[in-house]
């Protein structure tokens, strides 16, 4: 479970709370990350060690497709060892989503753009009120449809997709108030970022139901990763968004890995080494990125917040690492180590690595 | 030459304009792409060749920095081959400012943080002025020094990072001013995404300089990656910012593909295919990630924007890519070509990368 506290001093969006497994979501609790299992629903063995992956790298929730029968079988299955809340995703089918709930999710994913059956909702809010889970409305824009009285409508050509989405979106929440139903969350995920901004911040000031924030479709890195980045990092800036998904073309912990990173970037106060290292230029006395990635990968099991500075050159070096708890800079034959700032040593180049990482873990109690 | 001009109707601050060679800064003109060279600066050879690269890849303007005499020499040296304007990076030294203006810089960076001698500044001024070249403002939180009438003064613990460095980047504007130079752009870059936005916001309120945006030593990727994306993309998204550079430790043309990349994310028309791809799930029905992959490398040379979809299934896939020139989604066995979000044709899994591959050709005119 994250420890993670806004230390930035944005006001956040006042929300209900709701309740994924142990995990709170809006309401003042701590921004979760969650990412998405990509294996095939019929392979439990790769299902149940994507989960355990993500376990291990402290994600808060693991989302499921639930295509097919394979796959309800599969969530009961991996529901049984899993430590995580698991969310099914549901598209098209009431079936599943009540064979979901039964099987053991921890929440249900329901897309507003391929459901409309009020009987089968009703039901389907019954089963989660009794099993005390939540509904994610999770409107995509691929899947929004334009209607008129209910009856769908063909999309006229520049439809403002942020208006539709969450036009959609609330007329859902609507449907499940209507059955008394209020443990609601919202996503809003456009294909591009300006969309899915507008409609986060539109729906913001709409409803009071805790927000899962993404970007869809982003693609591969680091395309993928300028899109989350921009699209979940300004909503969060912004206040918005009380859980977020990264969706990378890439592995599941990857997607941590930048939601990890997007919550330190608003000021949030994330476990694990943060390593800030300078473009490098004509001014570089040493092998800036080897030395970045070189401490990265020797302290990646760390999981107390750390801030470790890698500077090519004392011209801004150690001002610009101030905030820094430990961090190199370059000179001529010999580089500096300093500590907040303050330079407390010289250092010979062969002896980099091994310092900052010894200095990592004394400062973690781990030396 | 960028040809980028903003479609997302974002309405982008007032500014002054200047030319750095041939490029327009501000005034209207579309945002440039930067990136600054990482050679020794003795070499000429490794210097010029990434000039080369970054002018293949359609950068705009390239900095070097310029820590003594044999910079000097390698500017004078690379500024008769390059085609591309190239600004000189500067601190501490007036003198190699002068020198730099003298060997053909088209744009000198000097840093109100380490320069402070007015007499010199003066003549700097004198020589710009001549010869037609702007000078940029260039503050980092590393070197800003917080003063008490102009004596620099121990830094608060707690100090507002942000506005020490407007302050003091307006104060050396005014200095500039007082020696009737106006061609002045500037660049306010942090460390952290927090204080580089509110840096920027506060001094877009009290000047009307065009800006550089950028967030200093940001590290390696991923994270480098979302910080820049973050802190440029939030403050585009606001109307500010005219010339940007994404700050990575890695090649000079990762940082241009990035730039582009938060350029599009943003609304900006950017030449070259942009593939969209779907994260991938239980739903997938075909390797998402190698065809994106695949696609985006054969398509390399595609100067036309073009925007390619890769989905793995038919739940999302067209509707979510409606916006996209030609896509592929996923399908039992068989996949699905579309076109603006309609399906036209089906695909044997074997014919995907090399259909999506022909189609964008088509669609530029090149098959």
């Amino acid at each position: 479970m994250a420890s993670m506290t806004h230390c930035s001093g944005i006001k956040r969006r006042l929300t209900r709370q709701v309740a994924i497994g142990p995990v709170k979501v809006g309401g003042g609790a701590p921004i979760s990350v969650q990412s998405m299992i990509k294996a095939r629903p019929e392979d439990r063995r790769e299902t149940a060690r994507q989960i355990r992956d993500l376990e291990a790298v402290g994600c808060d929730i693991v989302r499921i497709a639930v295509p097919n029968m394979d796959a309800v079988r599969t969530l009961a299955a991996v529901r049984k060892k899993a430590r995580i809340p698991l969310e099914a995703d549901i598209h098209f089918s009431p079936q599943l989503a009540l064979a979901s709930i039964a099987a053991g999710a921890d929440a249900i994913r329901l897309n507003p753009g391929n459901m409309s059956d009020q009987v089968r909702i009703a039901e389907i809010c019954r089963r989660c009120r009794a099993r005390r889970i939540p509904i994610r409305v999770g409107m995509n824009s691929g899947s929004a449809v334009p209607r008129k009285g209910g009856v769908p409508v063909k999309r006229a050509r520049n439809a403002d997709t942020a208006a539709m989405m969450v036009r959609q979106a609330l007329a859902f929440c609507k449907m499940l108030e209507n059955c008394g139903f209020h443990a609601i969350m919202m996503s809003l995920k456009a294909a591009d970022v300006l969309s899915t901004v507008r409609a986060y911040r539109m729906a913001a000031e709409r409803c009071d139901y805790p927000f899962h924030l993404g970007v869809t479709a982003t693609g591969i890195p680091p395309d993928a990763v300028v899109k989350s980045a921009l699209g979940i990092g300004s909503l969060l800036l912004a206040g918005i968004g009380d859980t977020i998904r990264v969706s990378l073309t890439a592995p599941p912990i990857d997607e941590i890995k930048v939601a990890r990173s997007i919550l330190r970037a608003v000021g949030v106060r994330v476990p694990g080494v943060e390593v800030l290292a300078c473009p490098t230029c004509g001014r570089t006395e040493f092998d800036v990125a080897g030395v970045a990635r070189e401490v990265e990968n020797r302290l990646r099991g760390v999981k107390r917040p750390v801030r470790v500075a890698v500077m090519g050159c004392i011209v801004n070096g150690p001002g610009e690492a101030a905030e820094c708890d430990v961090g190199v800079a370059g000179g001529k034959g010999e580089s500096v180590l300093f500590k907040k700032g303050k330079v407390v040593k010289r250092l010979r180049p062969d002896a980099i690595v091994n310092t900052l990482v010894r200095e990592v873990r004394i400062l973690c109690g781990d030396d």
